[in-house]
């Protein structure tokens, strides 16, 4: 299967107790398409960016095959920049610099050769451009999946809610799945979650793992025990690039598909904290996703002597 | 396999935003006990009560055929009691009222009949008394298991290393493994612990499941998402109590055992959370606990295919 995904391509600048970057790529639809590629997954891009982001980064895309065409290069724009210092337990952090640029006016074109995606992944942006992408493809995509934050929340929930209607995969944080439900239970969230439209919910934990939520079903995956987190960034994006590109490698929608899809997203996600931004996600082989997809099954694997 | 069980033996009175409760039976060996005697494990108790226990209360272990030799009945004296009231997220609580009473000279005998006991499971009480238990013995228990708190890390922690120094197993949740190692990363604190003893390390981490370390390998286990906590009291004896009696059913100290501990010590604590204090445990069958784990491996199992 194919997957569009829409989301920011940017550039970071990452402190954590252990070092700090200058301004390097980075951006949720970079980690989702890197990880689409690393999985063989032919996959397009859509976001926008200035002249600055340069020749040579948007190679990182070219020389993997990904199909930029809906990759608008503003003249004389600047490229989204954030900026951010961890903090000591790695869990917590502030932004320093939120330069929005070009993504303001963000007006997402999907180009003729991604009409046909079997997936769309709609990486955090405005519920409303997350919308526009959704109506401007030709024909719906088989599954439609949605990555937001409390932000929207926050400043736009009946347009979030609109595009959460829309959405058969939703994926938030714990926090996020509280504050969009009003319940504290995570299994009542999921609930209510369910009733505004997404078949399937799926609760981001960070180091305590993720959730998976279904039709009265539900599977738990605990985060791979790491001796040293070493940059956090990216590692939403990796989950649900790995997440979809999983799905779409597979070819189906079953919910033991969705399982072994946040399998896949967790084994990802754990490889893109041990270095800086993106500079671990590129050198992986498929021989290291096959062995971290063993160690979460050693991880959880377990035998009952019941009699 | 034969359980000694040391720990308190008490009344509670808890308060949940689901209600409150008058003076109930709880204390560490009481959920212990109930446990191992649910998975048929023989086992005793060491502990001590004062006369205002009542006969009709200590018959919860005569019942069970729990030897109660080595529970010391105070003449005069009253029992341990503990007050307390959870908040809305039932993850946090206020302690109302603790009064040590017996508790407070509690000096633990070993009963004859106990002697041969296999696995030692020393609740949480000063490192003092768990380790006159371990000098009371003829001969040192084969598994010697540690469940112990921050109270001693902040009052008697030289005590609590002589005690772990002597121990196999411990189990902390995870802001005292942290407390103990000075390491923020559970990785990296399992390590620091086992090099202080424990040739196994369990970490705790209540609504998200628990953690089990072992010459460098490693198994996790997510909490079941229950749609509703009742009452956590006694989440943490149970899980104990399931991991010990586990153990002695089996026969053997191998980290698959101890896997399995670790599951089965999840789901029956997963069956005390949902009434008030040890009402659930009491009622369960052995058709109950076999459903539950089969729950925990649908919650982890999956299969990923990878070409």
């Amino acid at each position: 299967m194919k997957l569009l995904i829409v989301g920011s391509v940017a550039f970071d600048a990452i402190e954590t107790p252990f070092g700090k970057t200058d301004k390097i790529v980075g951006g949720a639809a970079t980690y989702i398409a890197i990880t689409s590629s690393l999985l063989n997954v032919p996959c397009g891009v859509v976001s926008v960016i200035g002249d600055d982001f340069g020749n040579e980064n948007i190679d990182i895309f070219r020389k993997r095959n990904i199909n930029i065409e809906g990759l608008e290069i503003v003249e004389g724009g600047k490229s989204f920049f954030w900026s951010g210092k961890y903090h000591n337990d790695l869990n917590t952090r502030d932004t320093l610099v939120t330069e929005v640029n070009v993504l303001e006016n963000f007006d997402p074109k999907v180009p003729d050769s991604m009409q046909d995606a079997d997936i769309l992944l709609l990486g955090n942006l405005h519920p409303l451009v997350q919308l526009s992408v959704l109506e401007k493809m030709h024909q719906r995509p088989k599954l439609v999946i949605l990555d937001t934050m409390n932000f929207w929340m926050d400043t736009a929930m009946e347009d979030l809610k609109k595009m959460i209607a829309k959405t058969d995969v939703i994926s938030i944080n714990d926090e996020e799945a509280r504050q969009l439900s009003g319940e504290y239970s995570l299994v009542k969230a999921a609930k209510m979650i369910h009733e505004m439209g997404p078949k399937f919910v799926i609760i981001k934990k960070g180091e305590h793992g993720a959730i998976l939520f279904h039709d009265g079903k539900v599977f738990a995956v605990p985060a791979l025990p790491l001796e040293e987190v070493f940059d956090p960034t990216g590692a939403g994006d990796t989950f649900a690039g790995g997440f979809a590109a999983y799905i779409a490698k597979k070819g189906d929608f079953e919910f033991e598909t969705m399982k072994a899809a946040v399998i896949v997203g967790s084994a990802l996600a754990s490889y893109t904290v041990e270095k800086f931004g993106t500079e671990r996600l590129v050198e992986l082989s498929e021989e290291d996703i096959v062995h971290r997809i063993g160690e979460f099954r050693n991880l959880t694997a377990f035998e009952v002597m019941v009699d």
